[in-house]
Formats: structure tokens, sequence, C-alpha cells
């Protein structure tokens, strides 16, 4: 066997599999009235898949460049809320799914917002949003973004966005609609402006499984590092994605997929399992809906084959208790936790405590050693629970000892019980051993 | 100290304090023209939560029963998927939002079906797709399906599906409705019938709580450990009332709160976080979409604060990979993994596996001890991921040992590499240096 | 030449070139789900023309007989106004043209209320305000109304009936949505027993003439003399079939054919000139919208070839003043005026009875003669005004004599000014010249 | 008596009396983003009537000039059908009422098209389609087009047209939705331009009742006697206006007031009784839909008092068979017919010609003399219907002698009979006697 023959990630085996089973699939048609994108070579397919730790995997034509078209939206919002905040965005623009195409000229009757991020309406209000006093400065900001959502300077493809400033009629009246409606409060030409432009960047499906796993890892960039938006802004870019990326499809996509995704004329699709990974495609034939025929089913393959649904119901996981023993006579409990530190999790870990004490309590008090060394993934509301009932336990005058070898990584936990943390189990047994023998 | 003082549980604690900051909020009213809701006890509020293994927790008024109402429309939709197939139901009703409220007279335009189950029209179709040969048959399974979800037998309140009958006329028109649009191929009466019939079923918040743990487990109870439901119907009932379970506010709640819904006119909510809990809510008066405003701001106090958003994008947890060591110069390498087997942490588990087997082969090849003893929270695609890699590590001629302590609870793990798993790291590093030894 | 060989009058010429010229048009089709409708046939063709003077003229298939259909909507209309006054039924239903189909669900938004009497909910809910205490009694009082417009008792047919009342499930939404909003205060299957009653009802085309006629007509039935409705009935009747009787295409039909009508799923369309005549015309084969496409050809060609259109911009007529003549040295004016009495006339009589006046007064006073023997047509509104000018020329001391040969058919004008009409010009400038000769 | 006292025609009087009714009527508010339109002065109320021989009456504020707004929309759609085709106009803008508000964005589904002239977005389709090479050209028709309406040059209000020019957002996205759909295929700023211009027109009363009396008389200006557009570009305007143009309220206002017209946001309001008159009613405080509120009442007081309802069926005139009698042993018949030859009266008057010929053949044969001399009004095709039936009559070998005094007036008569027409009755019947003698 020679060294040099590198086999295949596994799941860069899928993504290939998946490529190649889609390769003679013809449906769908190139569906644009703009020139550049009617020249697009339709057999074109690539998928790409990024991890939120920066495992970045392709297979197909995956260096094949297209406009990143409506696939923008998601970024763009993202960034508004970042510059704007929540308040001024959520006011300014709604979150409903509307049931309607993505250029429809819905606005919220009282309001006269536009539904939601997600159809051109919103889409344009949002790119005035985005930090920069003037249309130049806003293009700057956006393609800066962008580009930090992506890991890599983007271009943008002037031949698509000085075709679409020529023929984005529709566009243009939704923005007068909004205007009239007083829910544009800018500048109609600059707003278009800088939706054609926002629309006109350059990706491929690596930069778009990229952007997907940078809203997957909360806002951090698993490639450069660099927290590109707050946490707090990805989590709602995330859920409008979830209920109004895919237009009038919607409801199907997420209930069979169950992946917050963003489609885009030029073919591309980007799909997010938040906290895990993204997921970039592309392939130009659309259906009717104008969604990417192709790229839709690559992301349906994948989150069948890979259980990527966000809503699947996860089976019984190992028992949160591990272990739970009885030292020097019933005086010393030794409680061993494993597992993610979920809240239903955290539920039964703090019911498991409250035993504990209880018995201690009726055996005259005693020591509790909880180890937390096979527990990961530490969210923090259940550290909180966590940390809530070991005080209890400890207001009953029962000295708790924790064990966790590698808490340095949750930051939150650090500090909270200080004089009671030891690195392993039978340090702590025995440092209460010590005490026991003093008492 | 005295024994019999027993400390709240730290969740009860959460439910009590939200419980007792929303006592005195008397926003909204009592909506409805059906006499019995109209005589109930404005001021009543509850709250309670269930986990997905089954520790109820409660707070205020968790006795006080009223009917489901609106609520009982996922769990109906959930037994017509259990007992006519899921291609029957979608291609029967759909599962698009209507950006409209529950009694809209919305079909959708081409197929004339109603556009999700959780509008009256879905609702009222849905009804006839669970078993059951006439009226009374149905009926009788829905009472049964739905108390299987609550863990207990739910009476109805005859009173109020009396009362609804002489009243539903606009039920009435979306059932003529449909039947003029061919999509309501059953008796108009029997399909009211048995819809007023699943409304009128007396629940509290406790049967809420269950009902919601149950669809958040899968579809098995944890109180009677009861498959109510497959796990595969569930996912589809769980997205559905994502996108349209709370009407034409199902965006923003899905957007702040995060978390699957369902609400009902007599004032109750039933809220699931999947894999993890479900949460009941009650209080009767509603705001202007009819949803109660009291149990709906449970609902987001309890989200906020237990940090249950769905789509929050999980922030880093502890590396996968806990430790890589080479022995007996370098001709045995020991990796090992920790945390939830994620995809994330699969791909990341796979880079490593594969990074030891070039390094082997680089070194003329020898042994791989992977230590699962800290892996928990087993997903099967991830699962199968980690074995595909070992089995083309194996491939090249290198020998692999598994350690898995707990295994026994991973049924899909089982038998899959028969002759290499052993019980601890200490065994199997033995292991392999005596075949070294032999070599 | 033979006595015996009539020759045809030339409006039923008229009717018989239409008919021959529209044979061979084989557009449309058959358009039911009725099986009576579905057995017609399809090659039938009428067409017949009823003066508000009852003289009857027909062409083709004037004996077939066919369901009325819709047409019945705007007779059962008239009986509701004249059974439960103007108010009560403006009301209860709209007049507004929706621009949407007969059978769409679409009420006012505020009121709930049917747009207008001529779509299937608004004729649901003005059957049930015909007099009658009862559905049978509501029948029997739409058999008689309608007989009553059409001269002659009209069968219903059962079968078409029956087959309608079971099928019927549009309609049956359409009450229950109106019993919902409550605009529709009658028990529901009565009030959709006695509609499907009143579409039933089997008519041919000179039947349709002659109710026609009759709307023409101010509500007297020409043939029988029985003044079937008011008048004041008939102009609501009339408005409303104007703008909303041709559904979604009133706009175009009323642009182009000028006419009011109303067509019925059978296959017949009567259409009404105000003050003139009444068309039936009838031919199974319908166009999309459901208008019989030969019988809506029938009534434009007619329209076109005599010139109907209600807003025809008359062209100038005969001056109204024939003429004016001094006599006795202008001590004595005789105006003569010729033509219909309409506004315009009457403004020009009375500015030339003013300028007499003038001339009268400057030449010391004197006598005027108005000659109103080539009067017809008499416009109360135009008498009255014509009176009050007469009353202002005699304030100012001139004697005024009318001659109005024929006036005992304007019961309007007899008595207004007892004492000096003559019944010729000659008797009247006689008395004059008596009278001056007197001074 | 003082000479010099002028009394009031009736006319004057009655908007005199119409006028001081409503003085008081404080109802309505000035309604508009316009400032020029926020400085009218609320107070101003004038009416005026003008018929369509030209007489003009008027009371109140008659001077007070405001600009014309939307009442210009159906004077640019007669320019546009006059410069452009009926054919091509009809497939550019539809002619449907939308039971929709002026500036809401509806366009015909398929086609894209305007529903009707008489909203915005048909009205600004319209405005392209009169002639002119540019925006410039166009604005310079619709000033000479409208001014010809008026019978006199009307200035434009730059305030108005500057300040629309700006704040028209709602407009311009209409403009750019039309363009989108490929229904507007105009500039899109000419467009506008053009519109706004037309709508600054400034108007008093006057000008508006003449403008209506042109377009009574078939589009000739009575007062100029310029034939301003043919008379059949006329009738379809007329109809529009009777469906389409009271907007979401046309229905009622045709059925209560019975008149087209059309109304403007600056107060003024056309209306137009067909042949008859035109009236001009001005107050600037509007009503919710933006109909002036007391322009809109004098208008409805008037076609109560004045009897204008356009469908108003007619009562009984005189009969048109004035007299019947024989003479010369029967030899000689002599018909008198009166009153308006319409088709009605033209129907009976065949049907005694007829009569007489029967009786005449069975009598051996004869002579017969018709005398047209009382009657007036002559409608074409009821011409046509006699004509055909003296040459019916005639062509059974009888003599037929006309009498029509006033021939000369009726331009489609002259000539159809050459050799049989008589000035008097005694002529005609001199004539048969001389020829009876003959024979």
């Amino acid at each position: 066997m020679a060294v040099d023959e590198q086999p295949l990630h596994p799941i860069t085996r899928r993504l290939q599999e998946v490529h190649d089973e889609l390769l003679d699939d013809s449906g769908g048609e190139i569906r644009s009235s703009i020139p550049a994108l009617q020249e697009a070579d339709p057999e074109q397919l690539a998928v790409a898949l990024c991890t939120a730790d920066g495992h970045l995997h392709g297979a197909g034509d995956v260096e094949a460049r297209f406009t990143i078209q409506s696939i923008v939206k998601p970024f763009v919002y993202a960034l508004a809320l970042a510059d704007s905040g929540h308040d001024a965005v959520l006011e300014a623009v709604g979150v409903e799914p509307t049931g309607e195409a993505f250029n429809a000229l819905v606005l919220e009757e009282v309001t006269g917002r536009p539904p939601n991020p997600m159809v051109n309406a919103g889409a344009i209000l949002t790119g005035c949003l985005v930090a920069g006093d003037d249309a130049e400065a806003r293009r700057a900001r956006i393609r800066d973004g962008v580009s930090a959502f992506a890991g890599r300077r983007l271009d943008d493809d002037e031949r698509v966005s000085e075709s679409e400033k020529g023929a984005g009629e529709r566009n243009r009246a939704l923005a007068w609609l909004m205007k009239a409606e007083g829910s544009l409060p800018y500048d109609v030409e600059e707003a278009l402006d800088v939706y054609v432009f926002a629309c006109s960047l350059l990706v491929d499906v690596r930069d778009l499984a990229v952007m997907g796993a940078t809203l997957a890892a909360g806002g951090l960039n698993p490639l450069t590092g660099e927290q590109v938006v707050p946490a707090t802004v990805d989590r709602t870019v995330l859920s409008v994605m979830a209920t109004c990326g895919m237009y009038d499809g919607a409801g199907r996509w997420f209930t069979e997929v169950g992946l917050p995704a963003k489609s885009g004329v030029a073919g591309g699709i980007v799909a997010v399992q938040p906290g895990q990974l993204g997921i970039g495609a592309f392939s130009p034939r659309l259906d009717e809906h104008g969604n990417s025929v192709r790229a839709a089913r690559a992301c349906r393959l994948l989150s069948d084959r890979l259980g990527m649904h966000e809503l699947r119901p996860a089976g019984k996981g190992l028992p949160v208790v591990a272990g739970h023993e009885r030292h020097e006579g019933g005086r010393l409990h030794v409680l061993r936790l494993q597992g993610p530190l979920t809240l239903r999790n955290a539920d039964e870990a703090c019911s498991a405590l409250l035993a504990a004490r209880t018995q201690l309590l009726a055996d005259g008090g005693g020591w509790l050693v909880v180890d937390l060394t096979g527990v990961g993934w530490l969210h923090e509301p259940a550290v909180d629970l966590l940390e809530e009932t070991v005080r209890t336990v400890e207001d009953a005058g029962i000295r708790v000892r924790l064990v966790d070898r590698d808490r340095g990584n949750s930051p939150d936990w650090e500090g909270s019980t200080p004089n009671s943390t030891e690195d392993s189990l039978e340090a702590a047994v025995g440092a209460c051993e010590e005490e026991m023998a003093r008492t």
C-alpha cells in the first residue's frame, strides 16, 4: 500500500456520493432575465460542508464561482442586526413567513413593513441598516462583512450588478412602495444600489459552507477565528432562515430537511445545522420556486444521511448519573456524572444531588463528591442549575467537592465554587477522607 | 436543620419564580363565544415542565382543568401520521405557514388543501385521518391516543363540545369549502363532530408538559414508557409546530422563543424543546391573536432563562480529542475522545484517526487504541462515520482497539467491530502490547 | 302576391339574422357538475326581445326550456326590495362589484355582508328577505313573483334542485361563513333550499324577454299589466345588474354592450334597455366565466345593431323651440315647443320663456301662448321646471296660455295651471286676442 | 315691478337651493399630504350645471379654482382613445372595477395590466397613450385636449405638480410595478411627469360642468362647437366612469346617483347625464374614500330632484301612433306618429305600418300616408327599422308618402325614400288623392 494514497475523509466521501448521484439529474432550468446568469453552465454541480470547527470538505465543481444573489440576505440581515441593534432592525422589518413568492408586493398591513428580511423588500431595507453614511460606505461594509463570514475577500460581478440595476423594475416598485408606506426612510436609488451590489458578490460552494459554519458557530468564523457578528445576532438570523428562508416552500423544506437555509437565483444554497456545520451547494438549474433543483436535493440527501434535521427528537443517551457510590459507612457519597450537560441531564443530575443530600442528612450529614470528568458540552443555564443545587446541598451543612479535569475550558464554571474543585476523583475522595479523619 | 424541609428542585424553583412574576399581570381578556369558556376564572395561572426522562415540575394552579382546544391539533396530526402514513397525510394537508388567522378561509390555490394542520381546516381534515371506520371510532382513537401522550385517561367536557357543535359556523363553512374543493372526502358533520370532540378534551398543565415531553422524546411517553407514535412522526409534528403553531405570530414566536409550540383558546400552551423537555402553561386571558398572554410570557421567560431556544448556535464545547499519546516508539497510538458524538465532533475525531493512520504508516504501521469512555450521546450517523474511519485505518493494516465502557447503552454501536473492543484503556493498551510482543 | 305571406316585423328579422349568424358558432362548452344541465342539447340557440309596450319577437328554439339559474338573482332581489324595503335589503347586502367569480368566498371586510346580490352569497341572503314565514312560503313567494315578471306560471325542475341540493358544497360553505359573520340571521338549510329552488325555475327565452321588459317598464309587466314591483325597486335592480351582473367581466360587458344583464349557468342571459325593452337569449355552451358564449354574442350584436348602449351620448335632436312668433305688435308671443321634454330641453324651453317674459315686459307686458302640442315623453322633473317658469312669467303680470292637445296622457301635468290650457293653438291665440280686445 | 330684476332660471335656482342646504354641512376633512392642497379654504362650496346645448348655471364659489386631480383621468382616457384608438387602449388598460382604493397596487393577474383607467396605475398608463413623442409633447396634448373639453385654456398649478413630483412614492411604485410586469412600455419618470402635470391643471366648477356637458353631447363642446373627441370614444369613457369612477364606492354611487362621475382629491367632482348635461361640484373636505363630502351630496341631491338617474325605467310616454284614419273608402290610410323615435316606439310604429299594409291588401291595395311631423329625437337604428318597414309596405304594391316637416334636421333620413316625402299632411293627402283619381 502506498503511503501517498490518502484515503477520503468519510464526510468528503458522503459529499462525493451525493454529488455523483445527482450528476445526471437534469431537472429544472436556468430561470433569469439577467444575461450574466443565463450564460451559466447548467451542468455545474458542487457541494461543500464545513464544520463549526473549521473542517472543510467538498465535491464537484467546488471552484465554480457564481453570484451569491439572495443567499446574501441572511448575512446582510446579520450585519444589520450587529450594526443597528436588534430592536431597531426588528422594528423596521418583520420576521413572519408570508406564503408568498420572494418578490411579492406584500407589506404588513398596519405597519407597511416588509414581512421578513428574506424577501426582496426586507433585504432592500436591511441593506440600509448596515453601518455606513452613504451607499458607498454601506457597500464597503457589506463586502467586508460578508467576506468576514466567508473568510476571504469576495469580489463582485459588475456585469450582474449593472444588468440588474437596469432591470430590477419590480424591486424598484417594492422600494417605492415602502417609501410610500414610510417604511423605507432612505434614498430609494441608494437602497437599490446597495441591494444589487450585495447580490452580485461572487462565491463558490466552499465560501457558502464556511459562511454557514460561521452562523453554526455563533458568528465565529472557524477558519479565521474572527467573531463576525455576536452570537445573539446569529440566533435571530437562523430562526428567520428556518421559517422564511425557502420562500413559499419554507414549511415543506423545514419539515423535510430541518435546516435553516437560503437559496439564490444563480443556483446556490446555504444550509446550517446550528452548532454543527454549514453546507454550500450549487447547480444553476432552478425549480419553479427559484430554488436550485440539484442543490436542494443535495441538502436533502445530506440531511437525511447525516441525521441533520434540527427538530429530530434525540433518542435516549447515556444516563447522566454514571454511578452513585457510598463510602465510609455512608458518610461519603460519590456521584459520577457523564454526557452533555443539557437541561434534561441537569434536571436529573440535580435530582440525584438532592437525593444524596436527603440520604446524607438522614445519616447525620457528611461529604459529597461530584465527578464531572465525563461531562462535556456545558450549557450555561444547565451549569447554573447544577451550581444552585450544589449550594443547596452545602447549605444543609454537607461538604461538596467537584472533580472537573478539563474545567478550564468552561469559562462560566470557573470560580463558582472555588475551594472545592479537584483535578481527579482520587484527589477529591482523598481530600474528603482527610477532612473526615480530622473531624 | 429539619430533615423534612425538602428544598425545591432548581427547575421547580424556576417555574415558581416565573409564576410569581406573572401573577399580577392582568393583560388580555377571555375571548370566546363559547359559554363554558367564558365561565373560566381569569386569575388562574399554572406552569409545568417535564423532561424527556420524565421529571415533572409545576407551579401555580397545576390542578386546574381546561379544554385542550387547538392544542390538540399537533397530537391529532401525530395520530393521523401514525395511522394513515406520512405520504397520505402530507398529500391531504400542506405544511406551509399562511400568515393568516387560525380560522381564515384559506386553502391552497391549486390543490384546495388546507395549508397546514395547525389551522382549523387542517385539523378538521386530520381528524378524519386517524384510524376508525366512523366518527365514534375516530373519537375513541383520539381520546385514547391523546391520553397516551398525556399518560392518563383524559375526560372530555360535553358542555363545551355541545355548545361548539351549535356555534361552529365558521368551521362548518371551512368544512363545506373543503368539501367543495374536493379536499375533504368525508362526511362533513362527522368530521366536525370529531374535531369538536378532540378540542373538548380536559387537561391540566402537567398533562400538557407530559404530552410535550413525549414529543421531545421521539414519541415515547417518559412516564408510561409507551411509544405513542413513531419517532419519524414526531419530527414532522415538531417541524410544523415550529413554523405554523402560533398562527400569524409564528415567525416572531420562533425567533424569540425558539420552541415548537401550540396554543388553545381556553388559555393553554404546550411548548417542546426537542430531545429535552415539554412545557405546559395555562392562563385564560388571551391576546388579540388568541394566545394566552401569561402562558405565552411564561414560555418566553423559561426559554430565556433556561436557554431553550432551539436555534441557539452552541458555543465551543470540550475538544473531542481529549488526548493523543504515542507509546512504544510510536508504534502504539492512543486517541482519547470525549463529549457528545455529534457530526461536528465526529468529523474532527475522524480527522484525528486518519492523521494517526498517516503517522503510523509513515512509521511502518502499528496499533491504534481509541478510547471512547468519555463519549456520550451517540448520534447514529456520527457513529457510522467513526466506524467507517476505523475500517479505513484497519484496511491500511493497522490494528485498532476501541475502549467503550458503557457501550452497552448504545445499541447501534454494539457488534460493529466485535473483536477489538475492551472495557478499559488499560486492558486495550495491554492487549496491544501483548500482540506487539508476539510480532 | 299572396296576402297570407305575412312579412317579418323588422325587429323579428334582426333577431333571425343574429340567430342565423351564430348558428355555426361552436365556442364554449357545457360546464356543470349538475347532471340535469349536462344533458342539455349544446346546439340549442334562441333569442327573444320584448318591448316595454309588450311587443314580443323571437328566433330559434324559442320554446326550449332551461333552468333559470343565476338569472333569477335580480328578480329575487327585486322581490326582496319590494317585500322588505330598500333600507333593510341595502343594509343586509352590498351593491359593490367585486372583481371576483360568482362563487368567490368574499364578504365585505368590516360588515361580513355579501358584496352584492348577484354573487351566490348575496342571492342566498336575498332569498331570505322575500315575504314568507318559512322556506315553503318563501319558495311560493319566489315562484309567484318571478312568474309575475314572466307573465305566466313557471314550473321548477325538481331534478335540478334535487341534484344541486346534494352538490352545493360551496354554497353551503358560503352560507355557513355568512352565518359565522352574523350576516345570515336565518336557518342555513332553509336559505339554501330557497336559493336552490329559485335557480331551478324553468324558463324559455320569451319568458326572459318579458321579464326584462318588465324591468324596462318600471316593474310593470307589459303583457299582463301587473305592477310586479314598484318602479323605485326597479332602478336599484337595474343599477346592480349594470355593475355586478356579469361577474368578473362586468366592466367589459357594460363598456361594450351597455345593458344591465344577468347570465345563468344553464346558458340563459337576460338583458334590459331601461325604458325600452328586454332581451332573452339562450345557448348551453359557456365561456370560462360561466356566461353562454352565443347568448352573450347575441346580446352584443343586438346592442350594436339597434344602438342600445345605455350610455351612448345622444346626438342633437330637433331644437325644443320649434318657433317663436310675435303677434299684435309684440303684445302676444307664441312659443311652439317640440320633442321630448328632457332636462336638456326643459332648460332651453325655460330660457325661451324667460326671454319672452323679458321682451314682453320691455314692451309693457302682454300675453304668452306656449304650444306643447309637439312635446312628448314627459319627464316629471322637467315638467316641474317648466311649470315653475310659467309661474315666474305669470308673476310678472303676463298672461300665459298653454296648448296641450294630448295632455290627458300626462297625469302629472294635469291641473297645475287649470285655467289656461287650451286644446289648440288657434283656440289659445283666439282667447288671448279676445282678452286683449277687452283690455 | 322693476324690469331689471331678472328672475332666476329654475335650474339656477335648484343649484342655489342645493348650495344653500349644504352650506353648513361640515362633514369630512381636507386629506392630503400635498401642501398646496392643505392650504385650501375648507368652507368653499360651488356647484355648476351645463346642458348639452350649452346652457351654463352655477351657484356658490363658482370662480374658486382648484387642481383637477383625478377628475382628469376620464378626459385623459378620452384623449388616449382618440389618439391611439380603441383597440390599442383597451389592450393596454382594463375596464373592470376592482373594489379597491384608487392607489391600490392591483394589476390584472395574467396580463399585468392596470384594471381600469380610473385608478392611478391606469391613468399613468393612459397618459402615455395620448399623442406626443415625448413627455413635453404629451403634456401639451393633455393641456390642449382638456382645455378643449373645458372650452378655455387651462393653467396648471406648478406648486402642486412640483410637490407631487417629489411625494408620489406610491405612484412611482405603481409605475415600476407595471414596468416590471411589462405593461408600461414607457419611461417611468416621463410617465409620472405627464400624470402629475395632468392632475395639476386648474379648473373651477363651471369648467367641470362644461367638460361633463361635452361628454354628455358625444364629445362636442356645446360652448365652442368643437368636436373634442369622437362620439364612440365618449361612450367608452362614460361606461368606465359609471362602473369605476367612484373607486371602492362605485356600486353604491351608481345605484343611488345613477350618473357616471369622477372625483378628485382637491374636492372636485364631475358627473354626466349622457345626452343631457354635465355637473361640476367642489368643496375641499373629503370623506374616507377621498370623495368631497359636499360635492358628492350636491350631485346626489341634484340627481334626485331632477330625476337624472341613468337607469330609471322611463314611464309610459304618449302612444307613438297618435292617429290612424282611413279615407277614400279604405283606400287611403293616414298614420300619424308622435314622440321620440326610440326602439320601443319604432317597434310599435312598424307594427302599425304592417297592420295598415295587411288591411290595405285585404281591401285590394291603396295609399298610405305616414305623418312624422310629431316625431323628434331620431334614433338612427329606429329610423332604419321604420325605413325598412316602409319598403316592406311598398314592396306589396302600396304607395307610401311620408310627411316630415323638419326632416332636414335628421341627416340620416334624408334621401332614403326621395320621391315620397311631403312637407305637410295636407299636401301628402292631396297628392295621394290626385294619384288615386288618375288610376
